[in-house]
């Protein structure tokens, strides 16, 4: 690593995570008298908003993901670890990771997200019915959501076809929203030609929400029109409703009262995150800690915790009391700022220069895209939907992608995409077990 | 399927095997009075020559495959079945699948290809050894490359990391060399500045060839050149010597009589390929059925087993006595040349138009790529090499590619890449078992 021939050793900043939050607060040290090792359980970046277009066949994993090595190729002051951290011994200040090493830190930032929330239901859920928060992920129910169309278009029996084409997304925030709604493109336009025996227009896409509208979030107008977009997809909304179960051949719910069993194959779960099991790794290390129902650590104003101003938590797995009281939500735009703000906090600390207030969120807006040219986006008191909000969407998210060089990627894709409304990397590929 | 109201059923054409031959065969059949089932495996047609790109992380799996059901879209006469054949019922002329169906053909054509050939060690060397015909292959290669670098960058043992930087690419034809070519020059090139503790420069790639030179198909002059190229590039080419054991820690090389342990955590084969299973289900349905060594049914010039004119066999599979008496060679521009053919001799018979004369092959030449701007091309007497033959070898993949829409995106993605020395698909993604 890069110390003085003579010199003393550098502050050494151990951020675990090579998401949103992590990745920023390693580039935020680019200029800064620090080391910086990066760990991450893969070895490459991933947009996880773009992950449902993965999940149906409108993007290739490349095209929104980036090794970590290249986007730090030039950072000399940054080395790329690819491990998984099992542990932390916050006495002795390291990091350890499941092949048995130990990495001494100075400052240590944790930012490893969140993974699903099955309430409690994770060993029969799971299997059934996958989240949406990796690359895997998105395989997975890309295989699950183009298989279920081939087994239909061979299947004899109308029942078993009725299910196989039938769609369950649970949940009705943005991750829901946009995969239901880019299932029903999918069905109802992109493959319409594509079969002889089924009519794919003929397939269910059944949105379950529990509270009385989507979005819940955005404001009240936003998920009206929202709601109108997605039917017109051919979405069916099932608004103040619960999945009560899901089995290999139907889901149940619970609709107001009514139990009502819904046969189908292929079910997508959006419907709660938790945080990553390193928070509660954090607790063992240090009994203080305070852990939310999600397990998310609590974190000061500064992002870290208390009574330990060295160790950082950043991102969906942090707790961080925003300005109106409420924890901040666990999207991209606050684990961005935070890592930025954290690398900030870090650089003034080791040039002994004054330290800066609190982290605040400056709350850019929300968007959610439904289809392929309809979304809704509000910023302030500005609000925004159908296709201009489309373009909007579009623009940030290539903005965003442009600084780890998958714009250009990404541009002809969706141009290509938009164009002959086609899905060009619709492809069934096999788990490895059923290598063939 | 299209019949007329009151008319007879129309003839009834089963393609097994989307492949090159398979989807020509279909293609050519597009304006024949005929309704043919494509049946593959997968949902998509594979560009195999560019499997190599996605094992080194150059392209993505999407822009080297097509889902089928996009390419027969417009195809009115012609369904594409996802679907498992498992046997043949030449009496009652029906393909079986796996699950159960039956589908009736009047004319059959069996076009599944090749797989590889361990020769006789497929137990032991399979898991160890992948190769390169499968997405599935290129992205486990993929994740064995790109991983040894990871592990031997955390690796404290010298011992370990020579082991981990040590690459074996066994077989010395066009997939060894370009798998050789393109490893090294990952390793000493584009990764060159990513790591922190090794030196991607000092791996080691070894390619076996049994013979004395590689490309043994090319003239001699143009092998000679592809050495030097590869060599150029850090390949170390080990000739006149075989593999005699491959254990996962390393291989044992026979070098002329010395017996040399090689210590390795990569091994790729290339060495050799052999009939898909459906020919040997071919001879279990007709035991006149000749197979070759490789497994290969014997067809008649006109490409159908002997005795079955109805039962045709082309590409990879088949062997068919060229103009030299010799079988013909396994490689695409022979599986599209016969794949045209049949369908013309299948619509002429519909049609009650004159037979035509037995199958010929158009030897348009051969070409291997040695890395990112070299390349090794004959067509005739015409022997190019350099930059110049790897102009064309472009130019005639991309045409290729053309016809099946991933034109546009491969283009982008190579440019992309050759203008940054990068390469953008270099992700290390999991299998479903260690799913995180």
């Amino acid at each position: 690593m890069s110390t003085d021939a003579a010199g003393p050793q550098r502050h050494r900043v151990v951020i675990v995570g090579g998401g949103f939050g992590g990745m920023l607060c390693a580039k935020g040290l680019k200029k800064s008298p620090v080391d910086v090792t990066l760990i991450d359980r893969r070895n490459f970046h991933l947009f996880q908003p773009l992950l449902y277009q993965v999940a149906t066949g409108g993007l290739s994993p490349a095209n929104i993901a980036s090794p970590l090595r290249s986007i730090f190729k030039k950072q000399r002051n940054c080395r790329i670890l690819m491990a998984e951290v099992s542990a932390f011994d916050l006495d002795t200040k390291e990091v350890v990771t499941a092949d048995g090493r130990r990495i001494p830190f100075d400052s240590l930032v944790v930012a490893t997200g969140s993974t699903h929330h099955y309430f409690g239901k994770d060993a029969q859920y799971e299997p059934l019915a996958p989240g949406l928060k990796t690359i895997e992920d998105a395989t997975e129910i890309r295989r699950k959501v183009l298989g279920a169309f081939e087994r239909a278009e061979k299947e004899p029996d109308p029942a078993a076809r009725r299910r196989q084409l039938t769609f369950v997304v649970v949940g009705g925030g943005p991750t829901g929203v946009e995969m239901a709604g880019s299932i029903a493109e999918l069905a109802h336009q992109t493959m319409r030609q594509d079969f002889r025996s089924i009519d794919p227009a003929s397939a269910r896409i059944i949105l379950v929400e529990n509270s009385d509208r989507i979005l819940q979030t955005f404001a009240e107008k936003l998920s009206g029109k929202a709601l109108k977009a997605l039917q017109a997809l051919g979405v069916e909304p099932w608004l103040g409703c619960k999945v009560t179960d899901i089995r290999p051949d139907g889901v149940t719910i619970d609709r107001g009262g009514v139990v009502e069993p819904v046969p189908c194959e292929t079910v997508v779960w959006a419907a709660g995150v938790k945080a990553s099991p390193l928070g509660a790794k954090l607790k063992e290390a240090l009994p203080a800690v305070e852990l939310d129902r999600g397990g998310r650590p609590t974190v000061t104003p500064d992002c870290h915790l208390p009574g330990r101003p060295d160790v950082f938590v950043v991102g969906d797995l942090a707790s961080h009391k925003g300005a109106d009281g409420k924890p901040l939500p666990g999207v991209a735009p606050v684990a961005m700022q935070q890592g930025e703000y954290v690398a900030d906090v870090i650089d003034r600390r080791v040039r002994g220069l004054s330290s800066r207030d609190g982290f605040r969120y400056w709350d850019k807006g929300s968007m959610a895209t439904i289809g392929r040219n309809r979304a809704v986006a509000e910023t302030g008191k500005l609000k925004l939907s159908g296709f201009v909000a489309w373009l909007a969407w579009l623009f940030i998210h290539i903005l965003y992608l442009a600084r780890f060089e998958n714009r250009v990627m990404v541009m002809w894709q969706w141009f290509f995409n938009y164009v002959t409304r086609n899905r060009s990397a619709r492809l069934i590929t096999n788990a490895r077990e059923d290598r063939a």
